[in-house]
């Protein structure tokens, strides 16, 4: 086999960490001889964005291949302006680390040669699960993983011809798609194997919101419910899902997750973990010392779990590109963890997450509490406050905090990102409180929602008790509440008026605007069960307060209040 | 004098950490008697939101004083609601630390009596900050720091008869009033003594932008000049202003800051701090060990300075009452210190600030370091993204963090509340690139400015040279180059001809495209100056890199770009 050259380094790999790891490595060291293979012919493109390219929120796909100032990010803008070799349309088959060259296959023509590395950077990403079934050979049946995908299927929609979609798989990609379908304005159909949407980074309580956005919007969203089989019937597709019968689509898109594309680095005989990721230790450096990997195709350690994880994120491959440049350069810098911080916009919900799950807690083993609490993102009124709700996780003994979710039309992010830079820090409880925000009316309140979650985990210790809503809603709109447990409503009696939960005249309500509870308590029942509603659960604190005070031992607050209950589509 | 009672608790002050304190007290404590103090007749006021009741943004005035569920914070909520006791236009005017006991006076009808306490809490707030000469009496003539004040305001601009308003003093308030002031369409000056406009927030740089936005939304704004006097003139007002002759105004807006209001405190011999404001240590406690305080009149430590510090802000206030009533219930809670994280919208342009400013670092002695540059809040293809310019301040021998400035039309909270937790921990440049945000397109990049943030602080390392863009100005707008000094524009064509800067033709530009400077090299003259500019300045590190490995010693990037210098007014 015919040997095309040496590179000091040599990329594999062309999407994020791969391009990062080029451009940051040839500022570093300029006199080294660095060369990157891609298979595709696409280069460095915003993977993450083509979503909204398929909704229509970004018109032009070129828009996803360009730097911000317009400009291609072609082999030329790589060589011309980042200083460094992109080969295009060739595949990297094998890597022989004892001659340190790896076997290149041109897609286009098939001419095999070999290239020599100095140090190798494996950035291959991942590749999309497949179904256990074979899935039918119909244009119409795709993943969404690729460039080609997104523009096949906006081609498509643009072309008229679709009336119902359907998309199997509701984690990240497969919600952003659901968004993407609707606004086109398909019959769109969610199918999600697990009992609920995004299982992997939310509890049931918030996915359950996201979930009602959907359906508000006009997704039919079916949980819990497995593809059995596709087949082509009459040039449409057809779908056997449990439970359901069958489902008919002019279009199927499969987001199933992802795995780690390892399979070079296992077949050149590198440790790969078992979440399939190759093993990185903190500089990014796999098992041979002379290889770095990074990107979707790695397995990095939780910060939270301490355990091996496969979180494949645009944010961390990027990050990923620095770090292996800063080591291949001589500075020893590292990439401790992955905490696996994430949001989404699904319709006009924005979501997310870091940290671990409740569920994810439990199923490690951590004895844990949580606070699930609704707020305004700036004084209600400011103009434009908007509603958020977060579930926050920490460890029963330590106080440790473990994870966040939140789920509003409000400004997430920043709870979002504060909190994972406390996670990283192993922050407790009363770090939350030590918090310090910006606080003024346009962007804030004065005291931020952080404070409040520490707050009423500090109430907790005083026996502060919260009933889960999904619960309550068992509770009180399936009746499934114990004998005599009744909703105490401490709203004011317009805000009750206007929108009682579960409905109006329901036996089991008892409303008492707060200000009279204290004058009122003598219409209660120590002996009995109180459910506490109110708008967003600060005064059925106050409330469960003044019951706690009375001798009241069985009142709880409805976590999240009438705004949790409210964002749910019965 | 007769004694009216004995509280386990006595609160002075109403506003936010005095009622805060008693509501967390009270469900702390609910056996025991808290009693509160408050001169004014108003009580838990949203003092901060006032600016926007003035400007309109904000309609009634009722708003401030609401819950937000509706309910007036009145003296029946917080003896109903709260469980506590709230005497309003009442004053206390000394306190006997060794009988404890207070003297209250009634301000209605000069009633003079005692009450006994157990445990003191003073939240006696901030005064204003008055001016070395004497001020006329005149209705028009006012301070913005109480409900009458913007009660007053709102209702003479409602009746039309304002044509100029004065705004004396550029700090945060006094840049809320000059837009809350603008917008109802008068003739608007701000008057700041300092060089730059929020001296003790904001670098001259970022000022700078904020200023610029004022001048830009038509109020007149004079720095470096000090007003020696003010006069009623045919019942208007007329103020002497250094340098720049007499100003005439229908109204004055004095907002030279405030001071803690520590007298109450000073005279019964409690320690009072080098800004005059009272010394507590980490639970609030003060110098008498039965006396607590917290809110604007309180001295607090700085985080990142170490000494005292006077920060008058809602959001500590608030989160003092809490760990007050923390302390008094038996609970060791600690504020450890305080960072000053600020926000302020000031028309369309968001800024804000963590920990100090380069100004404030050098005048403590300590040797820093700085980046400055521009982002944009989201990926350039998302609808809807928004620039940013930061600037962070750093430990040059140690790289700890030190601080952080904002300003833009983006999402700058985000930033400066991580930055601020990252402060909390004494973070350094290699803890920036560890912080995981949550990124999807519509809400930030996949690197966070504050990822680039670091990445350009270890460029610097190797060798990456900034001119500040205030420099870059005077060098090529006010034309104090060094002789041969250049300008090198990496811009696209189309975006160097569309917006040139400081003007077409100016002969100290070159113009070479990022992608065309390496071939383009020998244009250039190793020996020669060059200050290198783009869009937001990621081209020109790109382009200094090219310089610098070629031999250039003598090129530096334009800290911004034309981020920067287009947000600036000339």
């Amino acid at each position: 086999m015919k040997n095309e050259g040496y590179s000091d380094v040599v990329i594999i790999g062309g999407v994020a960490a791969g391009p990062k790891t080029g451009a940051a490595l040839a500022r570093r060291m300029p006199d080294i001889k660095i060369t990157l293979f891609q298979r595709e012919e696409y280069i460095s493109y915003a993977s993450c964005g083509m979503p909204y390219f398929a909704s229509g929120d970004v018109n032009s796909f070129n828009s996803l291949t360009m730097t911000s100032y317009g400009v291609e990010r072609s082999v030329d803008f790589f060589k011309k302006t980042k200083g460094f070799d992109v080969i295009t349309g060739s595949e990297v088959t094998s890597i022989d680390r004892s001659t340190k060259t790896v076997t290149v296959r041109t897609i286009a023509d098939g001419i095999v040669y070999t290239h020599g590395y100095g140090t190798l950077v494996i950035a291959t990403g991942a590749r999309p699960v497949h179904p256990s079934f074979s899935v039918p050979d119909h244009p119409n049946m795709r993943y969404f993983t690729s460039p080609d995908d997104a523009l096949y299927f906006k081609k498509t929609a643009q072309q008229g011809k679709l009336n119902s979609v359907v998309i199997v798989g509701g984690g990240y990609i497969g919600c952003e798609m659901a968004e993407a379908v609707r606004v086109w304005g398909f019959e769109t159909t969610l199918i999600e194997r697990e009992s609920q949407i995004l299982p992997v980074t939310l509890d049931a309580d918030i996915a359950e919101l996201v979930k009602s956005e959907m359906v508000r919007n006009g997704v039919n969203v079916i949980t819990g419910a497995s593809v059995i089989s596709i087949q082509t019937k009459e040039n449409r597709l057809s779908l056997d899902v449990t439970n359901n019968g069958v489902l008919e689509a002019d279009y199927v898109i499969l987001c199933l997750g992802v795995r780690p594309e390892a399979s070079l680095a296992a077949s050149c005989g590198l440790s790969i973990g078992k979440t399939g990721g190759i093993i990185v230790d903190e500089h990014m450096r796999t098992s041979d010392a002379a290889i770095y990997a990074g990107g979707d195709c790695v397995e990095l350690k939780h910060g939270v779990t301490g355990i091996g994880a496969h979180v494949p994120l645009g944010s961390l491959a990027n990050r990923h590109g620095w770090i292996i440049a800063e080591n291949i350069s001589g500075k020893a810098a590292s990439f401790s963890n992955v905490l696996g911080a994430s949001v989404i916009k699904v319709f006009g919900l924005n979501t997310g997450c870091t940290g671990i799950t409740e569920n994810a807690a439990r199923a490690h083993g951590i004895d844990v509490e949580y606070v699930l609490a609704a707020f305004s993102d700036k004084p209600f009124y400011y103009p434009d406050a908007n509603d958020i709700v977060l579930k926050m996780v920490f460890a029963k003994d330590t106080r440790t905090l473990l994870g966040l979710q939140a789920a509003g039309r409000g400004d997430i992010c920043r709870r979002v990102d504060v909190f994972s830079s406390l996670l990283r820090n192993h922050a407790n409880i009363n770090d939350l409180l030590a918090f310090e925000h910006g606080y003024a009316p346009p962007f804030s309140e004065a005291l931020d929602p952080l404070h409040h979650m520490g707050s009423i985990a500090l109430a907790m210790d005083r026996g502060l008790s919260f009933i889960n809503p999904l619960r309550a809603i068992a509770y009180f709109v399936k009746n499934e509440a114990p004998s005599g447990a009744m909703i105490l409503d401490v709203r004011e009696t317009l805000q009750y008026n206007a929108n009682p939960w579960p409905e109006a005249g329901n036996p089991r309500i008892l409303h008492i605007p707060l200000n009279d509870l204290r004058d009122r308590l003598h219409e209660l029942d120590t002996s009995k069960e109180y459910h506490i509603l109110c708008g967003k659960g600060a005064r059925a604190y106050q409330a469960w307060t003044i019951l706690h005070n009375a001798g009241f031992s069985r009142a709880h607050v409805i976590a999240g209040g009438m705004t949790f209950l409210s964002g749910i589509v019965r």
